[in-house]
């Protein structure tokens, strides 16, 4: 069926504020390590304070697959709210000018965009603290129901659940989609997310998700075991495809049909795990919309994966498609 | 001779917005690749319009190094202007956080702070439109003496060569540190800059600036001579110390009594050689406020160097103290 784009996304619109610090640091700011958290504009301008000298980068779960699936010279499109202010018409440029369709409409209040302190730790691990900032506005009146239906995946970021208006937006998106015969696909992105919205992630999962992602944390934690292989089995019976990720060792494309593993890139080096798996969400979405086999996208996504994770910063800094084109070719 | 800063530092006050593109794009921006450009506020935006996604990041020539001097342990202060807007307040984090007194006032009218697009080609060139923004209210009125005549060495960069009132405020600011018995370095920036005020420089270089920093094509340049070793010959009577950096090649350190060959720090991979000259004068500077001999300054200079050119972006990633800790053990 024909769409114009491959993968619509909708999720929070953060500018990405990123420092290295030690662990001490962390501990002494009061951070678990790996997780995300919301905090409030007190929080965050008390944390920013703190911290080392930074660099700034467009962000956002979703986005990052978005722009990821862009990369590969895939039709993308991103719905999120920013503020008519400086870091949103950076993250407005940043989006367009990988090739994303972008036409949410800022905020018009002073909130200014939202943003994420991203500690990065010296083993590679992030640690974040969210200010939503204008994106606490998303509620179902921001839904477009036209750019859904026209896209073969509407893709979901976990986090979103974290607002309960943003909820109801996306029970409506994924109703929409369905409506329209799309795919519907969602990330759990977070263990401690999981831990936040168990119930509501194992429901909305049963009939509205085609497509999860979630790494071997989350899905155990989804499922409340400690055992990888007993997580797989639950949620081979709970949506079509589940993609799990498990950091070096690749990933775990369950089906009705079996279980494939997938080996990861080779990476030299790992310097900020920013954005692993929303890229490898996005490798895995792009081939899936270009008829490729599961085992295909699993490899697109763990080669985007390895791209982002060499570098600081959670969207790909060479061209995905060149990456790709010997494993497409 | 005490003093309360080993290096202040006067500079424009640049946030850099760094993209890697094609070299077909440079060309049909029509920019001159490797080079340095100033920019009016409608060019910026034309060129940032046609950019791909960025990263944003304290810059600014002069800062890179003192951001250096200070990741190295060294007291470090920074005079430039930036306005009260959202980029200056990051910029002024990005200094104090990493240790360096910034105590300039924003600028109090509407322009903003200052930005330069950092274009960088596969071959890890930077090409740069400079936008000054708020830093082109430097003027005489600017020097602050009591933070000059405190600090053991005065750094200049030579990008403030092209506005007249800097210039002045150079001449002023050498004067005050020379009167305090201190020591004044001059970084030639660029060799495009070189070619603008060849005579400005020659005649500054005379009796006012004690170490003259350069990479090869700059001093070649500014002596207008096709031949390294003839350039060298030029300026090792012109003043007291001159460091002169040859990518790859290392450094040569240039004094009355002779000509010492530094080799260049081993680099795994080049990313983005933005800041590559800075920071070789951060560790210089450190070394020599420090005591240490010529070739050891030169040593930590190419560290700083390979540390930086290692990733994208132009000050250092990882604590420059640490790596300096195997040299000065």
């Amino acid at each position: 069926m024909n769409a114009r784009f491959d993968v619509v996304a909708i999720g929070n619109a953060l500018v990405d504020v990123i420092s290295n610090e030690s662990f001490a640091t962390v501990e002494s700011l009061g951070l678990e390590l790996g997780s995300m958290s919301l905090v409030d504009a007190d929080r965050i301008a008390e944390l920013y304070t703190k911290l080392g000298p930074a660099t700034e980068a467009s962000g956002g779960s979703a986005a990052n697959t978005i722009a990821g699936v862009a990369s590969f010279g895939g039709k993308a499109a991103f719905i999120g709210r920013v503020a008519d202010d400086e870091f949103g018409q950076i993250y407005a440029h940043d989006l367009r000018n990988i090739g994303v369709y972008f036409d949410s409409p800022p905020s018009t209040d002073s909130t200014p965009t939202g943003r994420c302190l991203v500690v990065v730790t010296p083993d590679a691990e992030r640690t974040m603290s969210t200010f939503l900032g204008a994106g606490t506005d998303m509620d179902p009146s921001y839904v477009d129901a036209e750019i859904i239906a026209d896209s073969q995946v509407l893709y979901l970021e976990g986090y979103l659940w974290d607002q309960p208006p943003a909820m109801e937006a996306f029970r409506l998106a994924a109703s929409v989609a369905h409506g329209a015969g799309r795919r519907v696909a969602l990330s759990l992105s977070d263990s401690f997310c999981v831990d936040r919205h168990r119930e509501a992630f194992l429901d909305l999962i049963a009939g509205n998700v085609d497509i999860l992602f979630a790494n071997d944390a989350e899905i155990m934690s989804l499922y409340e075991t400690d055992d990888f292989d007993s997580a797989i089995d639950s949620v081979r019976g709970h949506c079509e495809i589940a993609a799990i990720t498990c950091g070096p060792d690749g990933s775990v494309v369950v089906t009705a049909d079996g279980v494939q593993r997938v080996a990861a890139a080779a990476v030299h080096q790992v310097l900020d795990t920013t954005g692993a798996g929303d890229l490898y969400a996005a490798g895995f979405l792009f081939g899936f919309t270009h008829g490729h086999a599961l085992a295909t996208c699993a490899t697109l996504g763990g080669i985007a994966a390895g791209e982002v994770i060499s570098h600081v910063g959670a969207r790909p800094q060479i061209s995905l498609a060149t990456l790709a084109a010997s494993i497409l070719a």
